[in-house]
């Protein structure tokens, strides 16, 4: 097992404009470590179906998070195969010809089996985890979980068995005959931008956000 | 079959905080219709794959293009049960307990079946139609798709079957107790925000960005 690279294996290979794809570690965890929300698949007996739902790495692992009743954790705690996805929309790319209009994007697919996380120690570090992936900082200025919370609250654990990356990030790229035509060419850029903070009713006085808060971003940006 | 909602079937139906779950058809399309990319949901020999990828409604039919080379649209236009799920991410949830972080988005989770669009004049529709969800007014400032083109781009109409929404847009909900504590609470808004659109070398000269691109914004913005 390569240290840097996940496995070149037939499930995970990325066919269609293979340029863009990569099986390099960093860059898959670049990209989780950036993103907010995955999308898990798995199998059910009426078919695929496919969850958005928060999450936090540790290492070559995933953590997911939810309530006992959750059908997906349910599902997934048996120990059956999951794909998550996670996609950063970065762009719109507009080119003069209708057909080679594109996105540019960056996408992780994993592939892996979940198990339950049972033992305490590890489910309060994959939960805060999870929080001080989603707001950075957050964990301190928090009321930690108590036993309830804790008992009340699953987490699965998924282990990175496979795994690819694929990025476009790029202009438009039209055909020479084209390059003369008469309209606009080139990128609409997007990102997810965090607003002015809303502080909830009823805060304790003097309470005033906090920079984790007033200055929110994400790894990489 | 209801006009203005989609049936309450068990594979579909949201189980966790129902009070978030809705099958109304008019809710179901707004998240379409903002939506950019999709996560589609797929089963294969090796398990389920989760692939991010654009499209655009018709009515309660959605259209996936890509290569003839791509791995899903092959698969899929075999006919097999699909998943589709579009999330959007609108803010983060701080309270004061680390328990009830929690997320503000709405996604919409849809179940049908693939068929190959063959008909050109349903493929060029289609075509048209995803262009014009990613950019709304683009399609007459483009040059339209040529014969080769139309050929060489593979054209799925998935026909929702199922659908459900699921919204979560509130503040913290802290338990009583912990309304005291020092801790700031509220919500840290998120959307995917449009930058300065970036023109490509080259354009011809004279040609400044149009409006759809420089006033840039989905429905619903």
């Amino acid at each position: 097992m390569s240290e840097t690279h996940y496995p070149d294996l037939e499930r995970s290979r990325v066919r269609r404009l293979p340029e863009r794809a990569s099986r390099e570690r960093a860059e898959v965890h670049a990209i989780l470590d950036e993103g907010l929300v995955c999308h898990v698949g798995f199998a059910t007996e009426r078919g695929p179906v496919v969850i958005p739902t928060l999450y936090a790495r540790d290492g070559e692992r995933l953590y997911l998070h939810g309530s006992p009743a959750s059908r997906m954790l349910r599902s997934l705690s048996r120990g059956i195969p999951v794909c998550i996805t996670v996609t950063h929309v970065d762009g719109l790319v507009l080119a003069r010809s209708a057909f080679h209009h594109s996105m540019n994007y960056r996408s992780a697919v994993l592939f892996g089996t979940a198990r339950e996380v049972d033992d305490l120690a590890e489910k309060r570090r994959a939960l805060e985890r999870i929080v001080e992936h989603v707001v950075p900082g957050r964990t301190p200025d928090t009321r930690g979980p108590n036993e309830f919370e804790e008992k009340y609250t699953r987490v699965l654990a998924v282990e990175i068995d496979e795994a690819s990356a694929k990025v476009r990030r790029a202009g438009p790229k039209d055909d020479d005959a084209d390059l003369s035509l008469p309209h606009w060419a080139g990128v609409i850029p997007l990102r997810l931008a965090p607003g002015e903070p809303l502080p909830d009713d009823g805060l304790a006085p003097g309470i005033s956000a906090p920079p984790y808060a007033e200055r929110y971003r994400r790894p990489g940006w």
